[in-house]
């Protein structure tokens, strides 16, 4: 089984992302997920054009790393300088990482252009640069910058600055498509030549990588061609971040590469970890995991139309492309006005025991799930919300309390600002009144309402919020707008999910976290119902 | 220069992607908005899979379109009945559109287990129904459920679906790649030897069309491929909505083949209007558009490190594929920590000439940006935020108004629910006070500040705020995360975006509310100050 070596650099290319900040923090703890999921080199960072990633290779360098290979990444020393005094590289040997990946100039515009140099100058800038880090004991991976654009302008100059590398006796050619303009047909064929014109000039073995850009959404396809043209080396980013579209995604990648086309990507068996690694990474970086990510997503296998819900259930390869399994997800129905009355009943089933397909309450809950989803809430996510409003319809619920009323105080004043909520509750008939500060409006609301309930409940007390989302809809309606609130509660155990709609953030939030704390609630006290009747 | 007939299924495809829920409204509206985007088929809905679209159907006939034909999508008639009875094909012919996309089996796999039906029985199915609706004077496109699947597990018998149809008179054979996964190399083949099977028995000239999902993040490139092979019907949804992964992005797609590939897709210069219409469908849908999303992205033309963004000053097809206002789309230099003062002089020299690439301010604002980011802070879409900083730092700030105090209420009573705001602030070392009621604790807030504002500042009574956005930062911290918010404000001439970050929702919308006014207020004064000075 052919090895494809793998090279993240989220860390690098991706913290180029609009929107992604790291601190160093996060950096170290991405950079111990990327080895935990297994890949060959973690690209770090570069020394030069972020000065803060000294400090962070510092501290990466007492990380013990089971799996990856550092690497640091920068430019070719500079048109007036030399590798041993260029700042750039001296940087990178500062970094002290055992790989060095250096870029250069494929592309005779950019030569013009941007470095405004000659041609041939650019090539004793690669040359001797990838000489002296070899000197300096590094693995050296060559990235040729723009170099399908290059190739399409001037291929002979495109193969010169690759030879030149090869010559001075870099490990591996990685052909850069920067821009991320290009298409499969275009990159299988360039790589094919760009191989054969290395192997013609005396380097038959020299290993071949591929680096893509998502400007023309084919990141991943010219990644793969490339691939099926021969490279072994494949760079990219776990979730696709990367400048202007971002990079090919090697969550998408590496499942291709292994589960369909065979080769060997991570060490066996880790890649049933790619899910809950892309989850944690997008959290590390503040990010919502794109639910619609081919393999990790939360969409990737979700059937919504009745039909297809229906066929899977019947044969799950029959709108699948994948055992979810194989790569950490899983499979979801989801609950929207769309949805038939398989895919409800399979989700509450192991609920209501007695429900069946003809129950006239199945026919109930979708017309109640439609009302509420034209209002504005959104059950997909929101399981524990559906099954208590299930509950409701289905005469199943008792209210576990009565709100009197809350009141909801947010202060501003310099010399005593606060947040503060006052609730007035009503259990068997007696008032009680609860308040508690807060950090803000929600905080002070849902720790007011938590000392009233374990009062009466004490399982309260082991309930946590996790994630707390809010969402803003109709958007055209600034301040006024409905407001969507979701809340994932924990109790060590089982984690649910619990949604509120209203025109107000504070409204909203109260009804998510009403129905987060009664769903427990409930589940407690029917199961001590039901030991007692055995007892 | 060939045309491609393009088709979207956003309507329908795309009303299957998790989150995505229309009422006829929206549908009524995306449908204008893809027509005036210039496709060639809009197919609108599924009649038998959602009764609602029946009245659909009726209220957009009534719309005059300018480019497009409408389509009505649905199956071949149920296995246990024919055309003119079954339910599936009279709601196809009751949704009374000029065109039906009729889909059907090519997989043996889903004749067997999910229609549970004969081989011979299936080509039956296609063929009568085909023959059906064409004999009712429709153009019938087909689409061939799974056909990438299927040629891969029985070539013979996907083959035999095909030619079925073209025999029953279908327009249009589009091969659908249903689950996804397969890459280009297999689309381009099966595509070719398809095509040449058709013609080989009676069909040279027959169009061939191409359906692709994203499960393996080649749905555009797939779809590249198919094209290169001969097809010239190409299906898809504008921003890749659709089930699980969602479906090929027409948005990327367009581009591709029109300014790159040499094809003609829209009437000639409509492309330019295409990132317009692509964020009129995503407010439409309730989703930000993708920053990420190709050519059409708010990122796809932004440049974040400073080596990219002193590239694209020299020479912009340095790190651009193509001129972003081809697609009406604009080159943006972010803002971050990475920033170089390149990008930074770029975006203040409008608003400061006397700013140079040495001033000191420059560095003073650079540290106090990336002071602000590492709190939560980000200023990469809040200019006028980023403007306001910028002048607190160069001494130009003289603020408007005193803040003394506000409180605001939130009050549940069921009796009498209000949310409320009362504000004290000093002007001119008066002190005055103001309240209002609002549809949440944020509004009345609003509605208070403006009111208080606009006595002493006429302007802000010309000032809406247009979008209002929440995001939940550090979301492992439940209802005391820190929160940040953004806000687009408009005069009707211009927008202009500001934020806030605080532990409390009211404290970051306070923030921002204020920049947005300050904003403005200050940008007439400073005019008026200058054509006073001028009299």
């Amino acid at each position: 089984m052919t090895k494809i070596h793998i090279l993240d650099t989220t860390l690098r290319d991706g913290a180029q992302s609009e929107g992604i900040s790291y601190s160093i923090a996060d950096k170290l703890r991405i950079a111990q997920a990327l080895d935990e999921l297994g890949v060959d080199y973690i690209e770090a960072g570069n020394p030069t054009a972020n000065p803060k990633d000294i400090e962070f290779f510092e501290r990466l360098s007492k990380v013990k790393l089971k799996n990856a290979k550092l690497a640091a990444f920068g430019s070719t020393c500079r048109k007036n300088s030399q590798p041993d005094t260029d700042a750039a590289v001296q940087a990178i040997i500062r970094a002290n990482t055992p790989v060095a990946v250096i870029f250069g100039k494929s592309w005779d515009l950019h030569v013009a252009d941007v470095l405004r140099t000659t041609r041939a100058h650019n090539l004793g800038m690669i040359g001797s640069t990838i000489a002296y880090l070899k000197a300096k004991g590094k693995e050296v991976v060559y990235d040729a910058e723009h170099y399908f654009d290059g190739y399409k302008n001037n291929c002979e100059y495109a193969l010169s600055t690759i030879l030149a590398a090869a010559r001075s006796g870099a490990d591996c050619i990685v052909l850069c498509e920067t821009n991320g303009g290009a298409f499969p047909s275009e990159v299988a064929e360039i790589t094919a030549k760009s191989r054969k014109h290395l192997a013609e000039n005396g380097f038959p073995a020299i290993e071949f990588g591929i680096h893509c850009h998502n400007d023309s959404g084919c990141a991943v396809a010219n990644t793969i061609a490339a691939v099926e043209a021969g490279a072994t080396h494949v760079q990219g980013t776990l979730l696709g971040f990367g400048e202007r579209c971002g990079n090919a995604a090697l969550s998408t990648l590496v499942p291709s590469l292994e589960l369909k086309m065979g080769f060997e990507c991570l060490p066996k068996g880790y890649i049933k970890a790619l899910t809950d690694i892309c989850v944690r990474v997008a959290d590390i970086s503040d990010v919502k995991l794109k639910k619609q990510l081919p393999y990790v997503g939360k969409s990737a296998f979700a059937h919504k139309a009745g039909m297809h819900a229906d066929g899977v259930i019947k044969n799950s390869h029959s709108f699948e492309h994948i055992e979810p399994s194989a790569v950490g997800n899983r499979r979801r129905f989801l609950i929207s006005e769309m949805t038939g009355r398989s895919a409800v009943l399979e989700k509450l089933e192991s609920v209501f025991p007695g429900l069946s397909r003809e129950s006239p309450e199945l026919s109930l809950i979708l017309e109640k799930v439609k009302e509420m989803e034209s209002y504005g809430y959104s059950f997909e996510n929101a399981t524990a919300s559906f099954v208590m409003l299930a509950k409701k319809i289905m005469g199943m619920y008792t209210s576990t309390f009565e709100l009197v009323n809350y009141t909801v105080i947010a202060e501003s004043s310099a010399n005593d600002p606060y947040n503060r909520a006052v609730i007035k509750i009503r259990i068997n008939g007696v008032d009680d009144i609860f308040a508690a500060d807060g950090t803000g409006p929600l905080n002070s609301l849902d720790c007011a309402l938590r000392k009233a309930l374990t009062k009466y409940y004490p399982v309260v007390d082991s309930i946590r919020l996790i994630n707390y989302k809010v969402r803003v809809l109709e958007n055209d309606k600034s301040t006024s707008s409905k407001i969507l609130v979701l809340i994932d509660s924990t109790d060590g155990e089982e984690t649910w999910t619990t949604v509120g709609v209203s025109g107000s953030v504070i409204t909203a939030s109260w009804i998510a976290l009403v129905d987060s704390l009664e769903y427990k609630i409930m589940a407690i006290s029917s199961a001590s119902a039901i030991s007692s009747a055995s007892a």
